[in-house]
């Protein structure tokens, strides 16, 4: 099977190295729109419109699937994606959302952490009281993007960061609502301690395809095929440093 | 007198803002391209092709002269715009240097900061080598830009940051290579005290506009007209916010 990715620029990357080391397809076709990124600052009407842009360029690969890694494509247009391709086309939020239900109690708190576009969709909160969960906290982060691409991902300024943002919050849960916050990981679980579960989305996306679409294992090193609308040189740069993986 | 100003996103507000305030022309047509904002991140050549699609933009209102208040434009698509127009093209590069050749000395240690695009074009370097000056220090700061997005302008993550980025250093001048940064002047001037000299792009070009190519005030306030590639609702909201003003 043949998936495409999909993502604003690099961050998705963190989706793919779940995906890789779930053997889950031959192949996979990663689009960046590394020209347009951040899509999390943009309007729901501009990512839809470069959404189905992106979507005519995986037409040429014929995939089986698409999985868009970006949350704020995933919170506002997966309903035109799919009402446009004539393949299965899967987001993070409901996987995100099916993870929190497998990994946390209806009473526990959920803090959900993403980029403004994400948080003010609400896609996140709503599926998560459809599922039974009630004790709910929403909050844009998007600082975290920069911090990520810059590369800092601990010390003074992660810190004063994370308690600008949350103070002396203790959530149960925390929904890492973007593809690049998985990289604050170790930051995060410091800040809330280890009680607190992290749900990322690329584990996520794996046991949903697994678990939800029942598609297994291929006992096979997909094939990588990385594309971005500028300067691929260095989306292939990021990728050979963070999956370690011939691409 | 028509100007139109070119910028990234809702920046360059703060040239704007001078232009105004100087009186230098009857009406200012403001185009922000929010839609593909921001351009400090991205390539010199995605640069030049967003900047000429903004230029043919322009051609529709006849403009008399197009400033770039824009660092990353002026750093690297000014040549092309140029060899494009019809009509002169004025980066915020030139103007930055003349002003810093006004304020300070040639042997005081100047710091230059602004987005990755703006400093690794080195032409701030470059210029002001030209102009004499050779105690430089250049740092891209991009963390600032997201910063101020979001509206942090002081405190604790803005501390951490600046230590982050400038330690001990005591630079005699600052040139602020980005339309944001002179939202965070206060900041600057708390952190290097006093002594240190900053030099804003908005008060740069008008003095430019006026002293290298003879422009003088119109005695009447300008008529703005705002554009924007996504949210022109969003631009009109912050430039009544910032500049209380008309548009």
């Amino acid at each position: 099977m043949r998936a495409a990715v999909f993502d604003s620029g690099v961050g998705g990357l963190t989706v793919v190295k779940s995906l890789i080391e779930h053997k889950l397809f031959e192949e996979i076709i990663y689009f960046g729109d590394t020209a347009r990124v951040p899509y999390g600052i943009k309007d729901k009407n501009t990512i839809i419109r470069y959404s189905l842009e992106a979507l005519e360029f995986f037409k040429n690969f014929d995939p089986d699937i698409l999985i868009t890694a970006c949350n704020s494509v995933s919170a506002h247009a997966l309903e035109e994606l799919r009402s446009n391709a004539s393949f299965p086309v899967v987001g993070v939020i409901e996987p995100g959302v099916i993870a929190a239900k497998r990994r946390l109690k209806p009473t526990d708190q959920i803090l959900i952490i993403g980029t403004n576009a994400t948080i003010s969709s609400g896609r996140y909160e709503k599926l998560l009281r459809f599922h039974g969960f009630d004790n709910l906290v929403s909050k844009p982060t998007p600082l975290f993007v920069p911090l990520v691409e810059e590369e800092i991902l601990d010390g003074q300024i992660v810190e004063a960061t994370m308690k600008h943002y949350f103070g002396s919050m203790k959530p149960d849960g925390v929904i890492l609502g973007c593809t690049h916050f998985p990289l604050l990981q170790n930051a995060l679980k410091n800040y809330f301690g280890p009680q607190t579960i992290l749900i990322h989305s690329g584990e996520a996306i794996c046991d949903y395809l697994e678990k939800e679409l029942g598609i297994g294992s291929t006992n096979q090193e997909p094939d990588l095929k990385l594309f971005a609308s500028e300067n691929p040189e260095k989306l292939k740069r990021i990728a050979n440093n963070w999956l370690r993986y011939p691409c």
